[in-house]
């Protein structure tokens, strides 16, 4: 099994370092110029590397290319270790100097994954005939984008759309953000938010886009039955919204209502709740 | 009014410096030990100090004591200057280097408001028949303590308890996360977590734990009109949740469902949509 040491101490000579071509090459993957020309991206922390080696569903090789560990994170992640084996994933030991040009932490936690691109086509992803898709619109913060995928995930969302200027998926923080849940639903990007948009409506889509300044509030849509419709969700950028252009596109425009004195939420909590009532509301309904 | 421009260019002599004794003073707002002492803390930003400068609902005097503002932040709020001049409180314009010593941010907006300490005791809140608090259980992040604030202030709770070892809500980063919020509803701090949690049920609120492992889901729970009640939530520590003698102190305990495959929610998002869940709950309950 592909299962090397190439610290320092144990390899002599064959020790990777900092300055070696596949560390160097690994850790250009942090600019998206080189990740979309490698098509390629990394992958941080124990658990985003779980998600990276859990086998895929529809038995197709997995999205991880390569790990590479501290010798103190090989110590206590076995599991991980033997899932790597499992699924035929090298799984190279280094010294921290290595990891730390790999990780874009302050603390790395000594485990970075090489994995190849996870997104898919807008139109593949429509072709599963999806209950729910988050479709965000210029989202430039890679936390948020990474928070709104894992919100989406855990709401049982079947994917989410990267539109207009929205950062990338693999960023590197929106990769720790998303704690894994990348690897688990339908991932797109699309330059074109007119574009997605008409696409999620023709594929039978609902299209709601939710914005502070709507008259409809979430839980009056709740009660119209609206949100059991099949949907696609519309999230706008974290300052500044949707504009006026974009918020025509939807169906309907529903906001997520301030029963306090709170100026407003922040976008990822905006979308799980309006996720999250979709979900309910879709679940609950007869058939 | 007081008014003054106590930059080196404006002044001369009288100039603020960041080695001024007013500054370092305020600077040491930073540091927990000194806000006890002092009971005074920092709120950074407009819309921070927006909220600050807001005069209270009961007529009393507001929490804010003190403006310090970059010239630039001078100029581009006049709206806030204003406020100050209405509620009497002294706008002083500095150098940016002061602002600095001032500002827990690494690129900061040129506003700072030096405040009284806002929370009341566990009893006084208690006392106003609340119908929807947040109690958290050694809540450590201060980022997330701001936003789980933020976001109890968006779903019209009455207020927060930070209880245990919980970070205090006016670490900056706490304050920041909470968008003004931690001036909108009543805040408390307590060491005990059973404490609090007895003195919720003695004022007549149903106290609910939020835990991943619970067999009641947070759908289910709305459909037993469980969550009209008044209610206390209680949320736990971000990494390790709530433990058996604290989650053993609920009424009932309740999970947010995953529909998908995420590992889990992170607590702020948890904690909205719990919120959310009663104040919609709570509104439709009949009377």
């Amino acid at each position: 099994m592909p299962f090397v040491d190439l610290t320092r101490a144990a390899s002599h000579g064959a020790a990777l370092t900092p300055r070696s071509g596949p560390v160097k090459r690994s850790g250009r993957l942090a600019v998206r110029a080189f990740r979309t020309e490698q098509r390629e991206f990394l992958v941080e922390g124990p658990q985003g590397v779980r998600e990276a080696l859990a086998p895929p569903a529809d038995g197709r090789v997995g999205p991880c290319l390569e790990v590479y560990a501290s010798r103190a994170a090989t110590d206590r992640h076995d599991d991980l270790r033997r899932a790597a084996a499992d699924a035929a994933v090298a799984w190279t030991v280094v010294d921290d100097d290595v990891i730390a040009v790999l990780s874009d932490t302050v603390t790395p936690q000594g485990l970075v994954a090489r994995c190849r691109f996870v997104d898919t086509s807008l139109a593949a992803l429509l072709r599963r005939s999806p209950r729910l898709v988050a479709i965000c619109a210029d989202v430039r913060d890679p936390g948020n984008a990474g928070t709104v995928i894992r919100c989406a995930d855990a709401a049982g969302a079947d994917g989410v759309v990267l539109a207009g200027s929205s950062v990338d998926p693999y960023n590197p923080k929106t990769v720790r953000a998303s704690v894994g849940s990348v690897f688990h639903l339908g991932l797109s990007m699309t330059p074109d938010v007119a574009e997605a948009v008409a696409a999620a409506r023709a594929a039978g889509l609902s299209v709601l886009a939710a914005d502070a300044t709507a008259d409809l509030d979430l839980d009056a849509a709740d009660d119209t039955q609206l949100l059991e419709l099949p949907t696609a969700w519309l999230f706008g950028n974290e300052a500044w919204g949707l504009p006026d252009t974009v918020r025509r596109l939807a169906d309907r425009v529903v906001n997520v209502p301030i029963h306090g004195r709170a100026e407003s939420l922040n976008l990822a909590t905006a979308a799980a709740l309006c996720l999250y009532a979709s979900a309910r509301s879709q679940r609950r309904a007869p058939g």
